[in-house]
């Protein structure tokens, strides 16, 4: 256990403590489930890679500090309930994958693929992908699941608990929402550059940032100024996240993004940047972008002709103004919020981590 | 609020309560979904449907009266708390036809076929059977949250919630964790009775009985003895229960069953019933299971015939037996356990609403 005095609070520090409280955590489960059966070894284990190996902690961060910015002390307690987020965060991406039929993930198979190839390996009966689908809604489940029980087992005091808890279930069922939305979306076709950001406000913006600052601020008994303080700083930070994370699926290095180049194209993703530039488009641009949005089959060529209608129509560069933008209304807000000065410098950091061009 | 003098217990009056709990919560829960937009008016539309129209609210009472068992009083935050299983059951539903692929669930199209309608009827952009698979991926990791908020906003004291949680997460894990055995066995082709048996414990019996007897119990505070009571009775009990879902998954009147008839066998389930068939069928019978179990076109004869196995190789016979055997041992296990008359004279009449042939 470290001592709250000892215990680094920086980026680097505070990520090796959250990944200390998962590695901790899914220890323990590998071998409850290993209770159950020794076949359910490839769960435990696939979850683990997947948990252990991968992801920036954004999440965590953002609760931490939403806690200690509203007075909390710096405890371990407090980065295990933080570290559940992470857990949260998997489920939704490993269930994403499926959805979307994507191959990668944080550069690796996707959870679905891995048990599809663990499947074909065994030379098992019935259909290698359907067994790998059927895995991955399961092990998404128990991430789930596992979310709870490491906020629960946290350390956190009941008084803490009972305050985040109704935080923590908006925060779920709004990202749902959000994801249905976001599914909505691709199969009406897209629609305004409004109701894009209302999708990336709910799929992503309110439960990257915005929620994880207010169950923070819950599990430290914050007021409501500095719930309304994590509003005024996460939401708008949040949209900026996400309009990044949306030109990063266009033009960001497979090795940065872990995904192949062009992977939200061929998914169709109809987010903020591809309605501006539907917006902006001519009426040749509007129908290169019908042919090839979407098509599971484009090749570099159509990832090409796509990234040029992005660039030409100007939407590449609106969308940096709209990521400049609400960054700026995010630190603007933080400079007046009424929290522990420690706990700005680090949000301000964070802001810079999560919305900066190459992450 | 009904008072708890006057507040009905038998089984209609308890089943209606449970009902009205759902309800209630359900209506709230759709207009939070409203506020984030009107297009999630059929994802909340739909999982009201499919909570209210149907469902013996099985768990829920096993709950309810290893609490009353256990001492608690009789409150409508009991009946609330008890009724979260339901949002619990709906997601392993809906997740589950997701995975077998099946159309119907309690006598209507499965989530995901009536999204895939949606679509169509909608003439949206992709694929109908994705966009299904997708939403209903969605609804039940929905109804997993919900399940959490229905718990919590229960009325149920704090001290209760933090005995019942722990209990609640080991069960829903457990699920999970039997889902994935359950998953695995198909894939593998079946193997001995012994493992269909374990298989049935983790995925059904642990989860439908005995876990929720205990989660009643760790609301009331009882101690180790009722605990041990409960399981007695509970896992004897919940292993004949799945006995008998099995049995009806193969002969079960459609009407009854709300499914077509045979589908068990159209999606190969390895049940007990079919491991022990296995073991005694001669080679010819061995050759018929491996030709018609698991074949999605499997027609009206093909049912037969193996229903003819099941029944020639003594197999129905000795699940017969079994699901006898264990409601025996359950109502034994009860006459002795340390809990009030009301709850044994309750949870006698639940033992035969959950093993009887027809239900």
């Amino acid at each position: 256990m470290t001592t709250p005095e000892a215990a680094p609070t920086g980026p680097t520090g505070l990520k090796a403590r959250v990944d200390a409280a998962l590695a901790g955590f899914l220890a323990g489960r590998r071998a409850a489930l290993g209770e159950v059966g020794a076949e359910l070894d490839p769960v435990a284990a696939t979850l683990s890679d997947f948990l252990l190996e991968g992801g920036k902690r954004l999440r965590p961060a953002f609760c931490y500090w939403g806690a200690r910015g509203a007075g909390a002390p710096d405890t371990d307690a407090l980065v295990a309930a933080a570290a559940s987020l992470e857990l949260l965060q998997a489920c939704a991406l490993i269930h994403d994958d499926v959805m979307d039929g994507s191959d990668m993930r944080r550069g690796r198979p996707a959870v679905h693929r891995r048990f599809a190839a663990l499947h074909r390996a065994g030379g098992w009966l019935g259909d290698p992908e359907g067994f790998g689908t059927s895995a991955a809604v399961l092990l998404g489940d128990m991430c789930l699941i596992w979310g709870d029980q490491l906020l629960d087992s946290s350390g956190l005091g009941q008084d803490a608990l009972r305050r985040g808890r109704p935080v923590y279930d908006e925060m779920r069922a709004e990202l749902m929402a959000g994801q249905y939305l976001d599914l909505l979306e691709q199969a009406l076709g897209g629609g305004s550059v409004e109701r894009a950001l209302r999708v990336a406000r709910y799929k992503s913006a309110k439960y990257t940032i915005e929620r994880p600052l207010h169950l923070g601020a819950a599990f430290a008994d914050g007021g409501p100024a500095v719930r309304a303080a994590w509003t005024a700083y996460g939401l708008p930070l949040g949209e900026a996240f996400q309009l990044r994370d949306d030109v990063l699926g266009v033009f960001g290095d497979p090795s940065v993004t872990g995904k192949p180049a062009g992977d939200d194209l061929r998914e169709g993703k109809r987010t903020v940047l591809v309605a501006v530039a539907v917006e902006r488009a001519t009426a040749a641009q509007q129908a290169l972008v019908r042919r090839h949005l979407g098509d599971p089959h484009l090749d570099a060529a159509g990832v090409e002709a796509l990234r040029c209608v992005l660039t030409e129509t100007g939407a590449l560069d609106e969308v940096e103004r709209l990521v400049a933008e609400r960054g700026a209304a995010a630190l603007a807000s933080l400079e007046r919020a009424p929290v522990t000065d420690e706990a700005r410098d680090a949000l301000a950091a964070l802001a810079d981590a999560a919305t900066r061009r190459r992450m």
